[in-house]
Protein backbone atom coordinates (compact mmCIF):
# COMPACT_ATOMS: atom_id res chain seq x y z
CA UNK A 1 0.00 0.00 0.00
CA UNK A 2 1.36 3.71 -0.75
CA UNK A 3 0.90 5.56 2.21
CA UNK A 4 1.83 9.25 1.53
CA UNK A 5 5.57 9.85 3.63
CA UNK A 6 6.63 12.21 1.48
CA UNK A 7 3.66 14.75 1.73
CA UNK A 8 5.16 18.32 1.20
CA UNK A 9 2.27 19.74 4.31
CA UNK A 10 1.46 18.44 7.15
CA UNK A 11 -1.93 16.51 6.65
CA UNK A 12 -3.84 18.43 9.98
CA UNK A 13 -7.18 17.58 10.99
CA UNK A 14 -9.49 14.59 10.58
CA UNK A 15 -12.37 15.99 7.99
CA UNK A 16 -15.58 16.32 8.92
CA UNK A 17 -17.59 13.24 8.08
CA UNK A 18 -20.48 14.83 7.12
CA UNK A 19 -18.49 15.90 3.93
CA UNK A 20 -16.08 12.76 3.50
CA UNK A 21 -16.53 8.92 3.70
CA UNK A 22 -14.25 7.03 5.02
CA UNK A 23 -11.02 8.55 6.77
CA UNK A 24 -9.45 12.09 5.77
CA UNK A 25 -7.30 14.52 6.58
CA UNK A 26 -7.90 18.16 6.09
CA UNK A 27 -5.30 21.15 6.96
CA UNK A 28 -6.37 24.73 5.96
CA UNK A 29 -3.10 26.67 4.58
CA UNK A 30 -5.11 29.84 3.35
CA UNK A 31 -8.31 30.44 4.92
CA UNK A 32 -10.80 32.26 2.75
CA UNK A 33 -10.58 36.00 3.58
CA UNK A 34 -11.19 39.50 2.11
CA UNK A 35 -7.48 40.35 1.08
CA UNK A 36 -7.18 36.95 -1.20
CA UNK A 37 -10.90 35.80 -1.59
CA UNK A 38 -8.74 32.17 -2.24
CA UNK A 39 -8.74 29.41 0.47
CA UNK A 40 -6.07 26.73 0.22
CA UNK A 41 -6.50 23.53 1.97
CA UNK A 42 -4.12 20.25 1.58
CA UNK A 43 -6.40 17.12 1.65
CA UNK A 44 -4.87 13.52 2.51
CA UNK A 45 -7.51 10.20 1.98
CA UNK A 46 -6.58 6.53 3.01
CA UNK A 47 -7.57 4.49 0.50
CA UNK A 48 -11.27 4.08 -0.41
CA UNK A 49 -11.86 7.56 1.54
CA UNK A 50 -13.97 10.28 -0.80
CA UNK A 51 -15.70 13.66 -0.55
CA UNK A 52 -19.63 13.15 -1.04
CA UNK A 53 -20.67 14.56 -4.43
CA UNK A 54 -20.51 18.64 -3.79
CA UNK A 55 -20.27 22.07 -6.18
CA UNK A 56 -18.06 25.08 -5.40
CA UNK A 57 -18.96 28.26 -6.85
CA UNK A 58 -15.79 29.53 -7.51
CA UNK A 59 -14.90 26.40 -9.38
CA UNK A 60 -11.78 24.46 -7.86
CA UNK A 61 -7.89 23.91 -8.79
CA UNK A 62 -6.61 20.31 -7.35
CA UNK A 63 -2.78 19.77 -7.38
CA UNK A 64 -2.06 16.26 -6.65
CA UNK A 65 1.08 16.33 -4.66
CA UNK A 66 1.12 12.50 -3.45
CA UNK A 67 -0.66 9.02 -4.26
CA UNK A 68 -3.19 7.54 -6.24
CA UNK A 69 -6.58 9.02 -6.54
CA UNK A 70 -10.08 9.26 -8.44
CA UNK A 71 -11.94 12.46 -10.11
CA UNK A 72 -15.29 11.89 -11.46
CA UNK A 73 -17.98 14.38 -12.44
CA UNK A 74 -21.29 13.69 -12.87
CA UNK A 75 -22.28 11.56 -16.02
CA UNK A 76 -18.44 11.14 -16.86
CA UNK A 77 -16.21 8.16 -16.23
CA UNK A 78 -13.50 8.30 -13.24
CA UNK A 79 -10.43 9.36 -13.78
CA UNK A 80 -7.35 8.19 -12.16
CA UNK A 81 -4.98 11.21 -10.36
CA UNK A 82 -1.20 10.42 -9.88
CA UNK A 83 1.42 12.96 -8.12
CA UNK A 84 2.02 15.80 -10.06
CA UNK A 85 -1.54 16.49 -12.16
CA UNK A 86 -3.43 19.41 -11.95
CA UNK A 87 -6.91 19.80 -13.09
CA UNK A 88 -9.27 22.52 -12.72
CA UNK A 89 -12.99 22.00 -11.66
CA UNK A 90 -15.29 24.77 -13.22
CA UNK A 91 -18.06 26.94 -10.79
CA UNK A 92 -20.96 24.37 -10.35
CA UNK A 93 -19.72 21.38 -11.52
CA UNK A 94 -21.17 18.45 -10.05
CA UNK A 95 -17.92 16.22 -8.49
CA UNK A 96 -16.24 14.44 -6.31
CA UNK A 97 -12.72 13.06 -5.58
CA UNK A 98 -10.85 10.18 -3.10
CA UNK A 99 -8.11 8.03 -3.03
CA UNK A 100 -7.59 5.43 -5.10
CA UNK A 101 -8.92 1.33 -4.23
CA UNK A 102 -5.21 0.50 -2.83
CA UNK A 103 -3.32 4.00 -2.44
CA UNK A 104 -3.76 6.90 -0.27
CA UNK A 105 -3.92 9.78 -2.09
CA UNK A 106 -2.88 13.65 -1.37
CA UNK A 107 -4.18 16.94 -2.98
CA UNK A 108 -3.71 20.57 -2.45
CA UNK A 109 -7.31 22.27 -3.15
CA UNK A 110 -7.06 25.82 -4.48
CA UNK A 111 -10.82 27.56 -3.83
CA UNK A 112 -10.51 30.59 -5.74
CA UNK A 113 -13.51 33.95 -5.89
CA UNK A 114 -14.74 33.73 -2.75
CA UNK A 115 -16.15 30.68 -3.59
CA UNK A 116 -18.15 28.31 -1.48
CA UNK A 117 -19.23 24.32 -1.61
CA UNK A 118 -22.42 23.00 -1.42
CA UNK A 119 -22.29 19.20 0.19
CA UNK A 120 -24.04 16.96 -1.22
CA UNK A 121 -25.10 12.99 -1.24
CA UNK A 122 -22.57 10.55 -0.08
CA UNK A 123 -20.80 8.67 -3.61
CA UNK A 124 -21.84 5.27 -2.89
CA UNK A 125 -20.09 1.94 -2.82
CA UNK A 126 -21.48 1.27 -6.27
CA UNK A 127 -20.26 4.65 -8.12
CA UNK A 128 -17.45 4.86 -5.87
CA UNK A 129 -16.14 1.32 -7.51
CA UNK A 130 -17.24 1.49 -11.03
CA UNK A 131 -13.77 2.66 -12.22
CA UNK A 132 -13.51 0.05 -14.69
CA UNK B 1 24.08 20.98 -2.42
CA UNK B 2 20.68 20.32 -1.94
CA UNK B 3 18.66 20.06 -5.60
CA UNK B 4 14.97 19.56 -6.01
CA UNK B 5 15.01 15.93 -6.82
CA UNK B 6 11.67 15.48 -5.15
CA UNK B 7 10.08 18.29 -6.86
CA UNK B 8 6.32 17.29 -7.89
CA UNK B 9 5.61 19.29 -10.63
CA UNK B 10 7.87 19.20 -13.47
CA UNK B 11 9.87 22.90 -13.83
CA UNK B 12 8.95 23.54 -17.30
CA UNK B 13 10.78 26.69 -19.13
CA UNK B 14 13.72 28.91 -18.25
CA UNK B 15 12.11 32.04 -16.43
CA UNK B 16 12.31 35.39 -18.37
CA UNK B 17 15.73 37.15 -17.55
CA UNK B 18 13.82 40.22 -17.40
CA UNK B 19 12.29 39.55 -14.60
CA UNK B 20 15.15 36.85 -13.05
CA UNK B 21 18.05 36.69 -12.18
CA UNK B 22 20.43 34.02 -11.89
CA UNK B 23 18.50 30.57 -13.17
CA UNK B 24 14.99 29.99 -12.61
CA UNK B 25 11.95 27.90 -14.80
CA UNK B 26 8.85 28.92 -14.08
CA UNK B 27 5.42 25.94 -14.93
CA UNK B 28 2.41 27.52 -15.72
CA UNK B 29 0.23 25.09 -14.21
CA UNK B 30 -3.37 27.15 -14.26
CA UNK B 31 -3.40 30.37 -16.37
CA UNK B 32 -5.26 33.01 -15.62
CA UNK B 33 -8.46 33.32 -17.34
CA UNK B 34 -11.80 34.38 -16.85
CA UNK B 35 -13.37 31.20 -15.02
CA UNK B 36 -11.25 31.22 -12.31
CA UNK B 37 -8.91 34.19 -12.27
CA UNK B 38 -6.47 32.48 -10.72
CA UNK B 39 -3.13 31.88 -12.13
CA UNK B 40 -1.17 28.92 -10.49
CA UNK B 41 2.76 28.16 -11.73
CA UNK B 42 5.21 26.29 -10.69
CA UNK B 43 9.08 27.91 -9.84
CA UNK B 44 12.13 26.38 -9.16
CA UNK B 45 15.09 28.21 -8.34
CA UNK B 46 18.84 27.29 -8.66
CA UNK B 47 21.32 28.44 -6.01
CA UNK B 48 21.64 32.55 -5.48
CA UNK B 49 18.69 32.62 -7.97
CA UNK B 50 16.13 35.33 -7.29
CA UNK B 51 13.01 37.20 -9.13
CA UNK B 52 13.41 40.93 -9.77
CA UNK B 53 12.04 43.15 -7.25
CA UNK B 54 7.68 43.31 -7.57
CA UNK B 55 4.20 43.65 -6.64
CA UNK B 56 0.74 41.57 -7.15
CA UNK B 57 -2.19 43.57 -7.74
CA UNK B 58 -4.30 40.75 -6.49
CA UNK B 59 -1.91 39.18 -3.90
CA UNK B 60 -0.07 35.99 -4.08
CA UNK B 61 0.06 32.78 -2.36
CA UNK B 62 3.44 30.89 -2.35
CA UNK B 63 3.62 27.30 -1.11
CA UNK B 64 7.11 26.10 -0.51
CA UNK B 65 7.57 22.39 -2.31
CA UNK B 66 11.15 21.86 -1.98
CA UNK B 67 15.08 23.23 -0.75
CA UNK B 68 15.59 26.54 1.21
CA UNK B 69 14.83 30.04 -0.01
CA UNK B 70 14.47 33.79 1.08
CA UNK B 71 11.80 36.03 0.77
CA UNK B 72 11.56 39.45 1.59
CA UNK B 73 9.08 42.93 1.70
CA UNK B 74 10.67 45.69 1.10
CA UNK B 75 12.13 47.76 4.50
CA UNK B 76 11.95 44.13 6.49
CA UNK B 77 14.74 41.32 6.56
CA UNK B 78 14.30 38.51 5.22
CA UNK B 79 13.10 35.39 6.09
CA UNK B 80 14.34 32.38 5.20
CA UNK B 81 11.58 29.72 3.51
CA UNK B 82 11.96 25.94 4.04
CA UNK B 83 9.51 22.72 2.50
CA UNK B 84 6.20 23.51 3.61
CA UNK B 85 6.18 26.94 4.80
CA UNK B 86 2.82 28.63 3.30
CA UNK B 87 2.83 32.50 3.17
CA UNK B 88 0.81 35.10 1.62
CA UNK B 89 1.50 38.40 -0.23
CA UNK B 90 -0.94 40.98 0.19
CA UNK B 91 -1.85 43.27 -2.86
CA UNK B 92 0.99 45.74 -3.80
CA UNK B 93 3.52 45.19 -1.31
CA UNK B 94 6.28 45.12 -2.64
CA UNK B 95 9.29 41.97 -2.19
CA UNK B 96 11.34 39.35 -3.85
CA UNK B 97 11.83 35.80 -3.38
CA UNK B 98 14.30 33.27 -4.35
CA UNK B 99 16.65 30.63 -3.39
CA UNK B 100 19.05 30.46 -0.72
CA UNK B 101 22.90 30.47 -1.22
CA UNK B 102 23.47 26.73 -1.24
CA UNK B 103 20.36 25.60 -1.84
CA UNK B 104 17.78 25.11 -4.51
CA UNK B 105 14.42 26.10 -3.76
CA UNK B 106 10.59 25.39 -5.61
CA UNK B 107 7.50 27.34 -4.61
CA UNK B 108 4.03 27.21 -6.14
CA UNK B 109 2.76 30.69 -7.14
CA UNK B 110 -0.95 31.12 -6.38
CA UNK B 111 -2.04 34.50 -8.07
CA UNK B 112 -5.67 35.16 -7.66
CA UNK B 113 -8.56 37.96 -8.31
CA UNK B 114 -7.23 38.22 -12.01
CA UNK B 115 -4.53 39.86 -10.62
CA UNK B 116 -1.20 41.27 -12.51
CA UNK B 117 2.21 41.41 -11.89
CA UNK B 118 4.54 44.40 -11.83
CA UNK B 119 8.11 43.86 -12.40
CA UNK B 120 10.60 45.82 -10.42
CA UNK B 121 14.48 46.38 -10.73
CA UNK B 122 16.46 43.68 -9.68
CA UNK B 123 17.54 42.38 -6.06
CA UNK B 124 21.53 43.58 -5.94
CA UNK B 125 23.97 41.46 -4.34
CA UNK B 126 24.27 43.30 -1.88
CA UNK B 127 20.49 43.47 -0.90
CA UNK B 128 20.33 39.54 -1.56
CA UNK B 129 23.74 38.53 0.92
CA UNK B 130 21.62 41.07 3.56
CA UNK B 131 20.74 37.78 4.97
CA UNK B 132 22.32 38.48 8.60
Amino acid sequence: MNTSQNSVFPKGEKAPTDYFTGTAWMNVLVPNDATFNCQVANVTFEPCARTTWHTHSGGQILMVTDGVGYYQELGKTIQVLNKGDVLTVAPHIKHWHGASHTSSFTHVAINPQNGSTDWLEAVSDKEYNDTK
